[in-house]
């Protein structure tokens, strides 16, 4: 079994999984394997982004009936590859890259000001306003730690009780968790930039968490400005 | 008369100059300042960047016959003009944007490792190798002041006398200097690159100098790294 440390530009796809409706990661990358290795397989993912939400380090598993030298892999794989998909590493090694998750980092990046950053218009929310970054910390207090996190999901969940370890903003949010709801990520950006611009007071937020109500939550964050940052396999 | 901060994502472009060839910058202003005011006129730049090449400071100036609040000409003009070209800033002042420019600064990205960056694969040059960076530095002293740098020329100048106030590099190219020659700035980059992975000795960069030989100097770096980054109209 291999594993695989990937980045993409989300921009032009339909997020990772294969779909009928457009491009995906999943099925470029099925079709590099195919085309290097002649083998067919459908890799599998930490985590099924959106679209168009980037990754700088989706981890990624798949087997090959035929070994192939790791090094080989890698190379060859990025000759036939869209250049918006890279593959950073890849080693062998036996894991289950959902289950044996034990945290995931996401980044958010925010363009604020007037005008955006051209070079980032496809890489960042762009806001008119500055944030207020006060509020945001101490909304973001609120939420560490764990939580039903209901209020932040757009699907009903079997489970929704999730640990945030850290929640950072400095231009870009860099979120630590130990698992995350659907769209939650977004929600949970788009939360704290209604409070950064003071549309939610920092206080509410445990009233919102308690209320399990999405409607009390701020907006969804656009995709765009989402990055898949790390997956990290360490001890639970 | 305005002075207009621009910045812009040079990827779709044929560079600054209006061309029958492709759209251009200049062109794109022209049309956003018609549609805005009803007024035909060319904008005029501080530097004619070349196909591909970003703006994160380009400066620019134009008249128009009927006053505009600067605020108002920046919303306006930025509400019509493409989304890969921003208005950062507007103000009325009387200055020549070539002639009054005492200095400008260029930035020039590398992405350096097996695998470029899928979001800066438009922004920046891919090298497969780590650069040296002591060697670089040991290059750029010789670059550093006034010389004459025709070897470093994509074409005949009539005064090829510039003058380097600094080169620095972090995975950024940051290079200073008074006026700079026809792809002079990628001339340079391409030359410390080779330097940086060993083609080239830092020795041999006043030999290369002095020669007044295109050929002896480096390979003109692509245009997609290459950021036009500020223009300074201070005291000469």
């Amino acid at each position: 079994m291999y594993k695989v440390l990937i980045s993409y530009d989300g921009t032009h796809y339909f997020g990772w999984q294969k779909t009928i409706t457009g491009p995906s990661i999943q099925e470029e990358l099925e079709k590099a394997i195919h085309r290097l290795t002649h083998e067919t397989v459908l890799p599998e993912a930490a985590s099924r982004t959106d679209r168009g939400v980037h990754a700088e380090g989706q981890v990624v598993q798949f087997r090959l009936e035929h070994e192939w030298a790791p090094a080989k892999l890698q190379l060859g794989l990025n000759a036939v590859l869209p250049k918006d998909i890279r593959i950073k590493a890849i080693e062998r090694k036996e894991f289950h890259p959902t289950l044996d998750a034990t945290g995931k980092e996401y980044h958010y990046r925010i363009c604020q000001g007037l005008a955006q950053d051209p070079t980032l218009r496809l890489y960042s929310w762009h806001l008119r306003y500055t944030l207020d970054r006060k509020k945001i910390e101490q909304a973001a207090k609120h939420l560490i730690g764990a939580h039903d996190f209901t209020a932040f999901a757009n699907e009903e969940e079997k489970d929704p009780v999730c640990t945030l370890e850290s929640i950072e903003f400095d231009g870009i949010f860099r979120i630590r968790g130990n698992r995350f709801l659907y769209k939650m990520v977004r929600n949970l950006v788009g939360t704290l930039v209604y409070v950064g611009c003071g549309k939610i007071s920092p206080e509410t937020i445990p009233e919102i968490l308690a209320s399990k109500d999405r409607t009390r939550a701020g907006i969804t964050a656009p995709a765009h400005g989402l990055y898949l940052h790390q997956v990290q396999y360490g001890l639970k």
